[in-house]
């Protein structure tokens, strides 16, 4: 498209280089800055369209792996036959813009699964209490007793600043980390959108055949939603952490699952929203 | 539900109160914090659940006006006949968190136009051009030719800055604003989701009969995506100005639109990444 980005594909970036006008004290001069990209992520199941989604290119497989995982659509690496990408006959889909998914079981299998969650998500449109409820009959709360002293949670943030390549660069991305108990990082991933990258990471473990994350952390760099709690959920994940604000739903359903959630994670210190029993160091006998 | 925020609805809140425990330099304590409340919105069309977003309770009616204009269901607060909360029977269902719509004309012309848009978002999993394509042929490019001054910039900050109320508690809220081309705000509205800030303007002025937009500037409190560019095409916004960086499909939908993108608006300055003709002061040369 004229006009547009001056990038070829493949082979595909997080990036874009992009001429820009830069104004500072009411001067303006160009230049070039960097853009995260964005485009569209057909996921499709035996061939028919499932879900569309915007996201940054990179690690498909991990996120399709990690979306049909966290939505409950399959259970573990073992449902999954082929994830391939779809290479049409015209420019436009030789892209790489959609992936498909072959099961192994009985695709009817999961089509009723899905058909349950869209059920579950309809009904809840009545209400955040009733959604919190559905997650809760499909998914028990988190038992895990892990523990994590206070400072460990700085040591998170500071290791998932310095693995967080492309937001420097672009201010642009999200980004999800995975931890161990011990502090060691396991896997990042960014991209535009902040569920993608956690999908990114589940699929990653689920691919490498990790799940349950019953052992991990979950540190994300912007808000905590329901819709991260949620995918943290499924994955067993019983410690979250975020650097900035959770919402109302995200701490209520953190305490239906039994899960610690950790908010405004930033220098001097961060908050405990639910779960303070696994931070240790005099915090336990908080709540 | 126990353990949940002490919350009854209603009246309804934007902001909920949580007991939390907060860490600093390694000291816990308790005490309360504000949270952005998040619950999900069912909106109905002719009965039939149309779609169900997680959105930050208040102004729901511009919300659900403001999401059928932009997503091209309906063309003007002529199509509306009736938009009322659903009271359903039980608890649930009286918390008002379902909003159903009857439409004046016949309701078989507004499931064509989702039909269309539905092939169309459909087809676009295959390539982020093709959606900008399918975008064009829905929406002319913008004409006003509008122009606003580099310091209009700077002043658009700050008064929304003072105009978001609830960010400043909770640091969870996005929030779009509303100006008039010689910088006078003229509405706001804040959503834990980008996109619900800005339905809920767009639905406000739809409502009010003042669009199209073509003299206005809208301005985002996080980053510019696609889907925020795409809403401001619907209803002819000429400007857009981001807080934080746009997304390269957010550039390239602007371009095609003959949209003014501004981003990373702060204190010293900011960036232009499309539209550069629109604003003043020796800039216009430059792009």
């Amino acid at each position: 498209m004229s006009g547009g980005p001056d990038r070829e594909a493949p082979p595909r970036s997080a990036v874009v280089r992009q001429g820009i006008v830069k104004i500072r004290d009411h001067r303006a001069s160009e230049c070039h800055d960097h853009l995260a990209v964005e485009e569209p992520l057909e996921i499709r199941l035996g061939g028919r369209s499932l879900s569309v989604t915007m996201r940054t290119p990179g690690e498909d497989e991990e996120l399709v792996a990690g979306f049909l995982f966290s939505e409950g659509i399959i259970t573990g690496a073992d449902d999954l036959d082929v994830i391939a990408r779809y290479r049409g006959p015209d420019g436009d889909a030789a892209r790489g813009n959609v992936i498909n998914v072959l099961l192994k079981g009985d695709l009817r299998v999961a089509k009723e699964r899905l058909r349950r969650n869209f059920i579950a998500s309809s009904s809840c449109g009545l209400c955040g209490k009733a959604m919190i409820d559905a997650l809760r009959s499909t998914h028990a709360p988190v038992e895990a007793d892990v523990a994590v002293p206070i400072e460990r949670f700085h040591h998170l943030a500071s290791v998932m600043g310095q693995a967080q390549a492309t937001f420097e660069k672009t201010g642009g991305l999200h980004a999800a980390a995975l931890f161990d108990t011990d502090g060691r990082l396991i896997v990042v991933r960014e991209d535009i959108g902040r569920h993608n990258a956690v999908d990114k990471v589940i699929g990653h473990m689920m691919l490498a055949r990790e799940t349950p994350l019953d052992r991990h952390i979950l540190m994300v760099s912007g808000r905590a939603s329901f819709e991260i709690l949620q995918k943290a959920l499924a994955a067993r994940i019983p410690v979250l952490a975020a650097v900035s604000a959770p919402s109302s739903m995200a701490v209520q359903t953190a305490r239906a699952g039994n899960m610690t959630l950790v908010g405004f994670l930033r220098g001097g210190g961060f908050n405990i929203y639910a779960g303070a029993h696994r931070v240790t160091r005099g915090v336990s006998e908080l709540v």
